[in-house]
């Protein structure tokens, strides 16, 4: 009943977080009806990221080539090194803070259920890194959540064993957020963490 | 900043509709992190499809051959003819009820504004259909909105001038909806159009 190639198109978008069946449909006809322009563009575009992408040697962000182009620059500041879960995290850390310092992705957080230890989110490298001597302060952005602050703990401690500073993003209330509706860890995590007033 | 091979997949990812910059951004990540595979197929059927992929000479159903699945089926009552606005319809109708007729997907619906007219719709083709004298029966299945309404009275006239006899699907209250929470329009729609209780 289905044409076999759009049945095929359908199943395929699947891939896609988030698309269920009625949206990959909805996805199907509409690049089909509208737009096989943009289609053909997207199909060259992940054909071309497959097989061209891959992780910057010194940070493992998703890269072009050797070095992703923070690493590669010389205006960063090489003592300081955020430690981030995932690529979206250093893209939102870029857009929205001042920060001029380099990054280490994890690509994951430490989670032995799952079989990620330490090997799977490259801290192997890390150490490495710690050990070359440059990095004078590890900024631990990894999410709030109970593995995000396990794989925080962690790696802080590789960075103490090298007398390395060790500093964590602050997290309580958020701007424009009101105390009524902040959680109970929130509110009391921004208790315990509050800080001189000036 | 970026890698310009993953900024350009995300900028062709937003050509799907209800993917802006974030959720983009996002499958771009989970392709390339957990699914590069996923993503060659799905480029793979995109180009496969906007190659191949093209409307049924009958029905303008998408159809992987002159002829759509539904149209060379000899099993089907050719003198049903159900008139969709597009091609989801047709498949919700297959799925979801025993219809066994033939089908016309406009693929559209009139629209002045939008330079809709007639022949956007291949209303042409649909006069021919009539004319060959199979089709008994119009069923006339375009959306309960206003433009879908409007269609609907155009595309009744064309079989009516012929003495082919025209029916609309019901409109009413949704089984297992509650009067209480049913729109105005649906309710009044309900009462005006109510049947003989059997």
């Amino acid at each position: 009943m289905y044409s076999k190639r759009v049945e095929r198109l359908i199943q395929a978008l699947r891939c896609m977080p988030g698309v269920g069946p009625k949206s990959a449909q909805r996805i199907a006809f509409h690049l089909l009806e509208r737009d096989r322009e943009g289609a053909r563009e997207m199909a060259e575009a992940l054909v071309d990221a497959c097989e061209n992408v891959r992780h910057c040697e010194r940070c493992r962000m998703l890269s072009d080539d050797a070095l992703c182009g923070i690493c590669a620059s010389s205006s960063r500041d090489a003592a300081l090194m955020c430690v981030v879960e995932s690529p979206a995290e250093v893209m939102a850390i870029e857009q929205y803070t001042g920060y001029r310092g380099l990054y280490f992705v994890l690509m994951g957080r430490l989670s032995p259920l799952d079989g990620i230890g330490p090997e799977e989110l490259g801290l192997d490298r890390f150490e490495q890194r710690l050990e070359e001597g440059e990095v004078k302060e590890v900024i631990l952005a990894t999410n709030p959540t109970v593995e995000g602050e396990a794989t925080a703990h962690y790696i802080g401690e590789l960075a103490r064993e090298r007398d390395i500073r060790v500093t964590r993003i602050a997290h309580g209330v958020p701007l424009g957020g009101e105390l009524e509706y902040v959680d109970a860890g929130t509110l009391s995590h921004a208790f315990s963490g509050r800080i001189d007033f000036r």
